[in-house]
């Protein structure tokens, strides 16, 4: 019986961008299984944005608690059962939760979830690439395919703009709104990014974010304007998409990457008034809200994926000892489609 | 026939709050009617705080553009057609229409409107009051009831917040909120208005919105939180409205009276990300797109009001020569319930 497991924890709050010193790796006694509990070995780790927000001092209102100093970290992760005291879970199985950043966990069958999404549950990968199911089906997919379906409800006479649209959920929403006949424009970080969004996502325009102001950006990129926005990143993004909307448009928000490093949060756009005088209706949600949508889901994009209608990207780093640098770098945006941390059985 | 009427003209662009000397009243030329152009004698102008967004050097996207200096302004008013070339119109009916602060108008029979809602049209009065026409059976109700049925979709669960309380629409839209069984807390700018909202209009609470933080304001008279919110205000009341939301909350944007004297305007509130945390979601809207509701509007309020259900203020100035005092006073916030000008025909 497994009695210690390395863990990822929070160090030190980090001021300004993450850097990856401000997490640390160290070994934490697992407690032994109590009625309910399963013991889980990890195989793959989500490293998503939104964690940042709980490495800040507060998070704010309606969201998850920050993590505690020297606290282990948590996402949404994949792995093996190998003990269970819960007659739901058998030895073997392979299983999806939120106890990421960590070797094992010992997770209960009952457990939290995030926003309604990621308790313990078991995962058949069918004929995927496990990591699919943290990735394009998994809470990266649920995310785009609300936002596209449920909450744009994107139509082919849609012009839409996708911030972050290299990023795990980003690239997903820009492929599924090009898949409903949209004319798609994505934004990314890199001159890299912008070749990766035209070349490989296939989409119907790009720009770097990088060279604002973006207001200009939209302008040249997309004269006629836009009809929806996909907003992850907020601040100056949402500002923008504000000015290029036609009467009518619609914003989808799940994410507000631009404030995260923040001490206090960046003021708002200045120009919400346009709400009003175009009649824009601006949605924030989070996926767990949708957890219906998730077999359609899972079966649309397991299809697309399959069978090249969709290009699925993903940066990949080995080992526990890389997850600080791998949510480092992702937040600083060096990273292309889905972040993942695999860990290898025989190395732990 | 005819010649010349006196019109209320920009003579100097506001700096901050308007001032009446900000106005003018000058004598201006009427124009040959030529086809399709019909005279009327104003009667009623409506006094509404979307007139000083077109005060400004610039408009935001998406709104009329600002009124040049020394041009009439123009706004929603009643008047009789007192000569007619255009087949629609005959002497003698009463109408509304878009060309007010003026005492005769040319107006085109098939001419603009505002947002949709507004053009030349006969009004059949019934037994109200005309001038309710310009207020609850007019452009203020069917703003308060689109608001309040079609975009908040207010339920007897609700807490519904609605700033302004004490103005022509908040008015409106915290009474038919209260008769669809909500509970009712209401906002405004002085003592006398907060106990005119609990006592005359029956809400449930009322606070002084000068007294901020309004977060605390907010949290002191209902501690559970609202669950929509309507705003006219924008600015610091919009992020106190997302600070007291609860999960699945909604906001209904119809103005910002917060930004209009600004010369560049405001930051958005801090806390957008609460949109994502909180799954809420905003719509702006304008009445001019809710055309379809006028009849069940009219026939709704008018009985509520007929029936003593509802209860409607108006503040009225008397003369032409008023409007520059009666525009300042109700951005002053110095008005209660809805504000007009009445034209008295033997004056003029």
């Amino acid at each position: 019986m497994i009695s210690s497991t390395q863990v990822v924890t929070l160090a030190r709050r980090p001021r300004g961008p993450l850097r990856a010193g401000d997490l640390a790796i160290t070994d934490q006694a697992l407690p032994p299984l109590r009625p309910g509990d399963v013991l889980v070995r990890n195989t793959w780790l989500s490293v998503d944005p939104s964690i940042r927000i709980r490495l800040a001092e507060t998070t704010p209102d309606g969201y998850l608690p920050p993590f505690a100093l020297g606290e282990p970290l948590a996402g949404l992760a994949l792995g093996v059962v190998v003990d269970s005291r819960s007659p739901e879970f058998a030895v073997g199985q392979h299983v999806s939760h939120l106890c990421g950043f960590r070797e094992h966990a010992v997770v209960r069958a009952d457990g939290a979830t995030l926003g309604g999404y990621g308790g313990l549950s078991v995962v058949d990968t069918l004929d995927h690439p496990p990591q699919w199911f943290l990735g394009p089906l998994g809470s990266s997919g649920l995310t785009a395919y609300a936002g596209v379906h449920a909450v744009l409800d994107v139509k082919h006479t849609d012009t839409v703009w996708v911030s972050a649209a290299a990023g795990a959920v980003g690239g997903l929403v820009a492929q599924l709104s090009r898949l409903r006949g949209a004319t798609v424009v994505g934004s990314a970080g890199s001159p890299a990014k912008v070749e990766y969004l035209r070349e490989r996502l296939g989409l119907d325009a790009a720009f770097d974010h990088r060279r604002s102001p973006l207001t200009d950006r939209l302008a040249e990129t997309v004269p006629a304007g836009i009809t929806a926005y996909f907003d992850s990143v907020g601040g100056d993004h949402l500002e923008a998409a504000l000015d290029a909307m036609n009467p009518g448009g619609r914003v989808a928000v799940c994410g507000a990457i631009a404030a995260y490093d923040a001490e206090t949060p960046p003021p708002g756009p200045r120009n919400l008034f346009q709400l009003v005088s175009k009649s824009i209706t601006v949605q924030g949600y989070r996926a767990g809200s949708y957890n219906d949508l998730l077999p359609a889901m899972q079966r649309e994009i397991g299809e697309h994926l399959a069978q090249g209608r969709m290009h699925y990207e993903e940066t990949v780093f080995d080992g526990l000892e890389s997850a600080p640098a791998a949510l480092a770098a992702m937040l600083e945006g060096l990273t292309t489609g889905k972040t993942l941390v695999r860990l290898d059985e025989n190395r732990s």
